[in-house]
């Protein structure tokens, strides 16, 4: 068998697999989960829908939302194991650790035992995140060990709630919605990609998604929100952003929330986004992180002809919310998951393992020498 | 940008990617590691020095050597907040997922805050494996806190200190070299690419680990030498394997540790266990279970011209050194380690971002209904 050398690394536009779940790039509509368009869905449609429709291929009627949503709220509460191991991690953990080892910990407690159960799994998943990024951050950061329930009824709202211990802002809560809904999928994404090699070897959906979410940890992926949050929150005014960023570009430095590795005019997400961090902006009573954005914006297109992705606005939409910084990309997993999990049940139901070849660029045979013989 | 099909699925026999560390099938050597033939390796080497030549490049000189052991013994002890953590893990858990667990909650204690650290995080992971799944498994199975070092200086003989309570067997010390050698390292097979994937993002080294064990744990990947052990433990003699196997492969029942993906002819490692098999049937005193493994290599390929690979004997060798069947994927956790991490290096050295295309196949532009509009 002769292999088939790829021309670009990191195999960018070479076809690993089948999905029916996304598109990414097609002309005529930017992005589109199982054929809806991001922004009629980001407009229109609840989290929860999308979650729905990924997971089980269509969008729910009302009493299958209904019973959807009663069975999402009845799997919050997180195992009396689960949070004693939560109250170990050290509060300088990264909290994308935190995830990895919260669901890493979920399967060694409540093991999928055969595939038969996996929508079950993801279910519970999808209702315990919010539950174990908050309970650590609330232990660590301000010693309360809180309840993993609320009334809230949905993801986006009943993570606020967690996090504020107060009733949700209707606003938030839409904005929340509207957040999940573009996060929620993405194609062959690495963590996506990551999640699919784990699942071609018929391993469990908790071994899926704590590769996942190890993945998606990475600077190069996940992290891209809290990194322009990090950036922005430097700039004084508009004004300061624009020297500063021009001074960033002649230092030919790293700035993140910009360009993707598959869109090239614009990524359809940010219009989304950008309206909401507009709105916000107006609520939270002071609008110069969003003029600052949008100044960024301006000279990042006039300059390098280099667009927002969906990260870019997220920062300054959070921010006006009051999500603290270091739960941002944890956010992103809450959302994430219901592709990762929908890309595994597809996997599944067509698998092959995913072990590609190397071009071997080492050393000739050569012979082993005895220890004492070696310089 | 047009996304080129890739023929076969599972991206078999494509090139996702560079690597200095292994060949897999190529004509004259079957398995070289760095240009070493793995059965240069396996009769010659310690399992360390083959980790030291994929983590560092060279296999080590003596004081290279000696400095080198002395850093995993000193690294071998958990931290309390580890110990704890595994306590709480149940013993009907799955081996697998305990090393994932272990391994997670690894890195939330001992963060690697930057690749300039990653060597002294590769030591911690290759000294400290045996200790995570002991220290759980005695605790689980025994009820006995365990120490997690012991006076044995390979990681092998470590193992079995921790698992048996007592000095070790000079062969199955070195029998351990052999198997462990066999099994560290085999180029871009499912969970090393499920680590070089995490890795593409410049996520952390216990990520990147912890996506690894992950996958290893299908029963695709990791887990043959577990299922072989099952179907021979159930054979009383040759002549019941052959009528057995027969009637299994008249069925068309799986029959696990035979045949790979890549190898057409043999598995270079078989030979190798084979004979360590063979030689400690001696020192058990009982050669049935080799006999019946021979009986069972001789029928596969008879019937199907199928050869055992790297997985077949391992099961009767680890039986005959004591070791519990649940224990067995873990050892290869445990060696494996060696070969993952060096992917990671080498990834990080020269990375790109892995994020394939896919092929859709889902539904056509749709428009968003409202909820009460849906059947």
């Amino acid at each position: 068998m002769v292999d088939k050398k790829i021309g670009g690394a990191g195999l960018r536009g070479q076809v690993a697999g089948e999905t029916a779940l996304c598109t990414v790039g097609q002309e005529g509509s930017g992005l589109t989960y199982r054929g809806y368009d991001i922004s009629d869905l980001a407009d229109h449609a609840e989290f929860e829908e999308v979650a729905y429709l990924l997971q089980y291929g269509k969008l729910p009627n009302r009493s299958e939302y209904d019973n959807y949503l009663s069975r999402l709220k009845s799997k919050r509460c997180l195992p009396v194991e689960l949070k004693e191991v939560l109250e170990k991690i050290p509060t300088n953990s990264h909290p994308m650790d935190v995830m990895r080892t919260g669901v890493s910990v979920l399967g060694n407690l409540e093991e999928e035992a055969s595939f038969s159960e996996q929508d079950d799994h993801i279910e519970r998943m999808v209702a315990a995140l919010p539950g174990i990024i908050c309970y650590w951050y609330q232990f660590c950061y301000h010693g309360r060990r809180i309840e993993t329930d609320s009334d809230e009824s949905s993801i986006g709202a009943h993570f606020l709630a967690m996090l504020t211990g107060k009733s949700v802002n209707p606003l938030f809560a839409k904005a929340m919605h509207a957040s999940l809904i573009l996060y929620a999928e993405h194609e062959f994404n690495a963590s996506t990609f990551a999640a699919r090699v784990c699942a071609s070897t018929l391993s469990d959906i908790h071994s899926c998604v704590t590769a996942a979410i190890g993945t998606l940890r990475g600077p190069l992926h996940g992290g891209a929100n809290e990194a322009a949050m990090a950036m922005i929150e430097k700039f004084r005014d508009p004004d300061d952003a624009e020297q500063s960023l021009m001074g960033m570009l002649a230092r030919k430095e790293k700035i993140m929330g910009f360009g993707h590795a598959v869109y090239r005019e614009s990524d359809p997400r940010n219009a989304v986004i950008k309206k909401w961090s507009d709105k916000l902006a107006d609520e939270y009573g002071d609008r110069s992180l969003f003029e600052i954005s949008q100044r960024c914006e301006e000279v990042m297109w006039r300059e390098k002809k280099l667009f927002c992705n969906a990260d870019f606005f997220h920062a300054s939409a959070y921010h006006f919310m009051g999500i603290p910084t270091p739960l941002f990309t944890p956010i992103f997993v809450m959302s994430r998951v219901t592709g990762w999990t929908a890309h595994v049940k597809e996997q599944r139901a067509n698998n092959r393992i995913i072990r590609p070849s190397a071009e071997y660029t080492g050393p000739n045979l050569q012979t082993y020498q005895p220890i004492e013989e070696r310089d």
